[in-house]
């Protein structure tokens, strides 16, 4: 297998003059290809146009939920920002949505130990009455302890997921506090429950609580849904533990719906010599909670960074840098679904699309999903990208959420994956603000995004295409 | 002097029976005594018992504001636990004092960057009218620029103090902070402004602003008053740099008073041979948005747990051990004052007091407040202490806000000095819980107070006097 592509692959560089490496007979980069990368490694090091970008968008917007007034201003913002910085075609591409928020919510156990718990409702929550709904907790120490139940006898009662989440560098035990998020309110609601609150989809102490989307497919049965704080949990759980007999709690979620708003994905170019593009961004909006610095002005930060040191090099790119901000990807990724519906016709222009959607620490792999053919060349970005102490990865790059809809529709994605060690502390929280980011993590991540930016625009030859998912658009 | 005195105690001492070590002149404990204090640290570094009471107190009760029905539901729980660990003379000695709650709270910045920011209001603040008050912000980076400024023309402003607190060991940080706390809406409310917000007086980077007492003593000019967290107040501050005109900002302020509810101080004892007392405690009261853990549940988890350690031991012990649970401590040192004006007649029987209230963090030196004359048993304590990595301190000992009234009526006190580099972390704040206490650094303090509380019991002499304060009552 890989003879028969590597074979391929020496004649299709020889036919475009990409250099090879004759020991390893890999395509790579020419000295003075490689030089620029460095320049860009080196400049991106000193950046201080990313931090000014994250400043400015999570002081003067702030908090930016999807389909929100707030949201609108933050595209205004990115229109201007765009402009400013040289960006060409810069303009707005809207769609529509529905609209949640939250308009209030509290919970407190009622007795034996009568106090206040911090509680914010999972996206998507139905309200309570107007006082709230009460009941005796059922704790169930997982999803599938509460999966595992029998389909009645939950009647009339609020159920309790304490689940914990495993902290990791990769973020890998986000899935499992996903189901949890999403399915809890769900599988309560199967039994009767009145109300379903999960243990936050987090891994710090505070007593900020995490929201996140809940109720994705299958919500027909779920009831209102919240998130304790891990302090809160820790202390419900004791409560449960210590009290004689049943605990009781109210839990009131006050929510503001609407059936169609009107958001959109703001749009920026460095144009290229040719009509490829390759589609990177962060996505615009936040929750609520907080000011969105991790998640996801970051993104937003470094991939407009990268793009304009790119940008900034002696004449065009090879291939249009296509910056993207999207919308609505917290509650719904309505900006990235809208992005590859609007682009449908043009994905075949579409060469390689990726997103910086996990906070702000340091790169330290570099992950592909390429056709099996144009793998090889991911040893030329791996190859630039090592003195960043970023190591090679795997072909099945994530991509983001913002890019799912444009990977399923046969684009090859990339992940630049950040060190998320931390990310789940701050994660969906109040605590997401600015101070949370580290100026040299900051920097690395455009040193990174510049360098990739550079090569994968000057690259001969593209990077294959992925099987189209059936569903897609 | 020096001199004068060792001949004094080694006369004393003979006369006691009190052993000298020769070489240094020095008051000593009997080889019997050391070897119990030692045993008692050996149980102490392995004691269950306070944080059992710990946990009690912040599930059962949680957070427990001075003059609620919450702190009365702390001292039914407190009557409870002393008698159940057979603590004697268990009662409630109760008093009258003001009530201040908080009812709501909000600010949002209107213009030119719409969003809310954190804010707590701070203790007896007054409300705002039922909108809140609007205006225009105006920073001062300290309390002196603050109070440097021209008496008019802030009117209509709402004045900003951006002072931020100094991370210490000692906690020697916090004195500016309270005089920031307390003094911004005084001197705000003098100069015309309509509301006042200061910098957390925290050392953390969380969004949980920092409450607190503010307003003691010529409050006639104060102002609606309240914290913003510290990204709170780095928001503002990078608002107030970035906005090209005014920043307007709306502070919601709502509050209840009553002028007088009962409140009280739990007292439990172990008896003595002589009616000789010593007293110690923590408060039981704590700020109404976390619960309490570090302040104070864990001094009265640690002094309980230390004198039930000593109580434990066979015989009476020389002197009554007095634990108090004072109250209403945080808002006013409504307990510690009534405590002392309660037991004013008998204080010529208090030979020794001390509060715990610095958290859970390690006990790392020995403060004492004795006559210049009892000043060499400090050593004693010292020479005991020294195998917990506790250093011999200073005579200018606190002692605790508790006994501060005790202290001015001339009984002796000693401050077991706690590490506090991360105690305004979370001092005042809903992040005030049970998971930020380190069960080692518990058991250290409870092995501190309980090799203390031993040997002040059964040393001969007393500490002497100190000086009656002039006002004392």
């Amino acid at each position: 297998m890989r003879n028969t592509y590597i074979a391929t692959l020496v004649a299709a560089a020889t036919a475009s003059g990409f250099f090879m490496n004759a020991a390893q007979a890999q395509p790579a980069l020419s000295d003075a290809q490689a030089m620029t990368a460095d320049r860009l490694i080196d400049a991106g090091l000193e950046d201080d146009l990313a931090w000014d970008i994250l400043e400015s968008l999570t002081t003067e917007v702030g908090p930016r939920l999807g389909g929100s007034p707030a949201e609108a201003r933050a595209r205004d913002w990115g229109v201007a920002k765009l402009k400013a910085l040289g960006f060409k075609n810069v303009r707005i591409e809207t769609y529509e949505m529905p609209y949640w928020a939250r308009v209030s919510e509290s919970a407190e156990i009622i007795s034996p130990f009568p106090q206040p718990l911090a509680v914010t409702a999972l996206g998507r929550s139905k309200a309570t009455p107007e006082d709230g709904v009460s009941g005796e907790v059922v704790r169930f120490p997982t999803l599938l302890a509460l999966q595992a139940a029998p389909e009645t006898g939950l009647e009339g009662k609020i159920v309790f997921v304490d689940e914990p989440m495993a902290r990791t560098q990769d973020g890998s035990g986000y899935g499992t506090a996903v189901a949890k998020r999403s399915q809890a309110a769900v599988e309560a609601g199967k039994r009767g429950a009145v109300a379903s609150l999960i243990r936050s989809a987090g891994t710090d102490s505070h007593r900020n609580p995490h929201t996140g989307g809940a109720l994705r497919g299958g919500g027909e049965t779920a009831v209102p849904t919240a998130a304790l704080s891990n302090p809160d949990a820790d202390q419900l759980a004791r409560a449960l533990e210590r009290a004689k007999g049943p605990v009781t709690l109210n839990l009131n979620l006050q929510v503001e719906t609407k059936e169609t708003v009107v958001s959109g994905n703001v749009i920026g170019e460095i144009p290229g010599q040719t009509d490829e593009i390759i589609v990177i961004g962060g996505h615009l909006d936040s929750w609520d909670l907080g000011t969105g610095a991790i998640d996801d002005a970051s993104g937003i930060a470094i991939t407009t960074a990268a793009a304009k040191l790119v940008g900034d090099l002696r004449g065009k790119p090879k291939r249009t840098l296509r910056v993207v901000m999207w919308g609505a990807e917290e509650v719904g990724i309505y900006g990235g679904d809208a992005y590859a519906e609007a682009h449908k016709d043009e994905m075949d222009k579409h060469v390689l699309a990726a997103e910086s959607d996990f906070g702000a620490g340091v790169v330290y792999r570099f992950d592909t999903r390429f056709s099996e053919e144009a793998l090889p060349k991911a040893k030329v970005f791996e190859a630039a990208l090592r003195r960043l102490a970023i190591t090679p990865g795997n072909n099945m790059a994530f991509g983001g959420a913002d890019v799912g809809a444009t990977r399923d529709l046969g684009v090859p994605v990339v992940s630049l994956r950040q060190d998320g060690t931390d990310y789940f502390d701050l994660h969906h929280t109040p605590d997401d603000t600015l101070d949370k980011v580290d100026l040299g993590d900051l920097r690395q991540n455009v040193a990174a995004w510049a360098a990739f930016l550079y090569i994968a625009s000057e690259m001969d030859g593209d990077f294959g295409r992925l099987p189209v998912k059936e569903d897609a658009q």
